[in-house]
């Protein structure tokens, strides 16, 4: 480093925020420093510099699946956060495998990663008991850790967000609504459930849920089910934007208010568009790292527990009356005529 | 992890397998090991093995950005390449800013990544050339490195592809086929347009071409002014998701055929359904991590320039014949019933 500070005439400390990528260096003179590097061939050896220093510079991510949509939204935030700490992230994708999970972390561990921010597929987290109490922390998004493991910890409002969807679709009237969620292993679908039933009180019925992973067939046989029944569902609450698709994909053509939690990208450009309660992917994603660099930067206090707020974006799905598809009561199901869905404005 | 090995009773070889995430362990044999670490406290010192051996399990990707679904489809593909060779991600994205992709490589080199995935951003990696020569393999996925670097490289086929879109357009009829591309500085915009012209010939008009960022304002005058000439077009080729997904949002109510670079989700959803040329982004993140991995193992023939092929995929909006929309000859105008599209068939 010297060599390269001298050959382009700057401070060693110079050369130093160039290569760590920290800010307050005139892009001028930066270039004059990786011109030197380039030249030199120089690369910090970061493995001697970890021995030395014991940090890394790099934070671990565990997410659901990075193709997800919304996790892809909740990663960049982080990786946005970590670069502004002139931090590397480290990422893997659990695939709702409890193990998987579990052997990511610890081999973010075995990187001596800095601090980690968990997406948990499991609820036993004794795991990581080990990394904590050897000063590693860890923030936990999107679901709380396990029993035992009280860490940082920032949600969204799950059973508030369900409690709105229902409020509204009651609102426009609907008495039967029915719920399919996700997996009930999941937090959210649990939490989502919750809400669901609060909301709705005596007109909970136990034959309008489905708790199961979306999949075009399972999900359809499950309205297909429930379309069958002496007193169908007029209206639907989907408990996240897989569960909102595949919904809308084995609903084709049939007329039922959707109200969904989770918003998606093309959700307005649907014919009718679709009504949600939205999170905020890239809030959870920075506020969680945020926490994580306040953490590395020495603060000792009592664990946070954060939720964040949700929205209703109403777009014309959630707004449909009740029996707007002329539904048969003898056989339970929709009118060939009713299948094309005129917009509606939210 | 001696002691690891004694504590539960297996081989050396054992824990080294279950530490490195390495197939062939019984379940129960790979839980007794976990559960010897955890009492144990054990973690790898990574820094330590990496002064020794030289290697450090790890790939850096660099990405465009992780949050658009074509990226998180192709880094998704590379983390499972990775996860079955016992390797992590270091990834990051550039934003298509040419001095944070370099930023990216240098850090990740600085951090000893075994090898490189790269989108590059830039058009300029002689940066890489020392990197190169010191043995780190690279391989460019989406777009090639720039002159003088010749590393394996995998693109899809992007002239091919807007041939495809364009002739099928030409099929229905049409004539008048405007272009909305992306940023010029971008590889693919320029290779789909190349395409485009190529496949137009004679009727090719500079006029209908708009080259630039997608964004709803921009892309939506140089619609309006498209549509407001003489001789206006009657189909659109978009050049990839993002500027599919921001015309479709422009052109609300008009009756343009569409064809669009890029499958995207919600595609089928649409009314009418958005017909696509579609690549394969987990295909191609594949295929450039097994390249990278073969070079780990010792490849050392010469680079490989891959092209990955892609299909057409009808969905009703590339089949709309020319003048369904009732253009006003004199205006350039639609009128305003036409603003409700129905449902075609692919």
């Amino acid at each position: 480093m010297k060599d390269v500070a001298s050959a382009a005439g700057v401070a060693l400390k110079t050369v130093s925020r160039v290569v760590n990528g920290e800010p307050g260096v005139n892009p001028a003179t930066a270039e004059r420093v990786r011109a030197a590097i380039d030249e030199l061939g120089y690369s910090r050896n970061e493995s001697a510099r970890v021995l030395r220093q014991g940090r890394t510079s790099t934070i671990g991510l565990v997410i659901e699946d990075i193709s997800d949509p919304f996790y892809a939204g909740l990663g960049r935030a982080v990786e946005q956060v970590a670069i502004s700490h002139g931090c590397l992230l480290l990422s893997g994708s659990s695939g709702e495998d409890p193990g998987r999970e579990r052997e990511l972390v610890r081999t973010f561990c075995a990187r001596r990663v800095d601090g980690l921010i968990v997406v948990p597929a499991g609820d036993d987290h004794s795991y990581l008991r080990s990394e904590l109490d050897a000063g590693t922390p860890a923030v936990f998004v999107d679901r709380p850790p396990g029993p035992g493991i009280d860490v940082d910890t920032v949600l969204c409002d799950n059973a508030g967000g369900a409690r709105l969807a229902v409020a509204h679709l009651r609102s426009a009237g609907h008495r039967r609504i029915a719920f399919l969620g996700d997996n009930p292993a999941i937090f959210t679908a649990i939490e989502r459930l919750a809400g669901y039933r609060g909301a709705l009180g005596e007109l909970f019925d136990r034959d309008l849920v489905s708790m199961r992973a979306p999949d075009p067939a399972g999900t359809g046989a499950d309205l297909d089910r429930m379309l069958a029944m002496p007193d169908p569902p007029t209206a639907l609450f989907t408990g996240n934007s897989r569960v909102t698709v595949t919904a809308l994909r084995a609903l084709r053509g049939r007329r039922l208010a959707l109200t969904g939690f989770d918003d998606f990208e093309l959700a307005d450009l649907l014919t009718p568009g679709v009504t949600v309660v939205a999170q905020d992917p890239a809030g959870l994603g920075r506020v969680a790292s945020e926490l994580l660099f306040r953490r590395l930067a020495g603060d000792r206090g009592p664990a946070q527990h954060l939720q964040l707020p949700v929205r209703l974006i109403t777009r014309g799905s959630g707004e449909i009356p009740p029996h707007s598809g002329e539904i048969s009561p003898h056989s339970g199901e929709i009118s060939p005529h009713s299948g094309e869905m005129p917009p509606h404005s939210g």
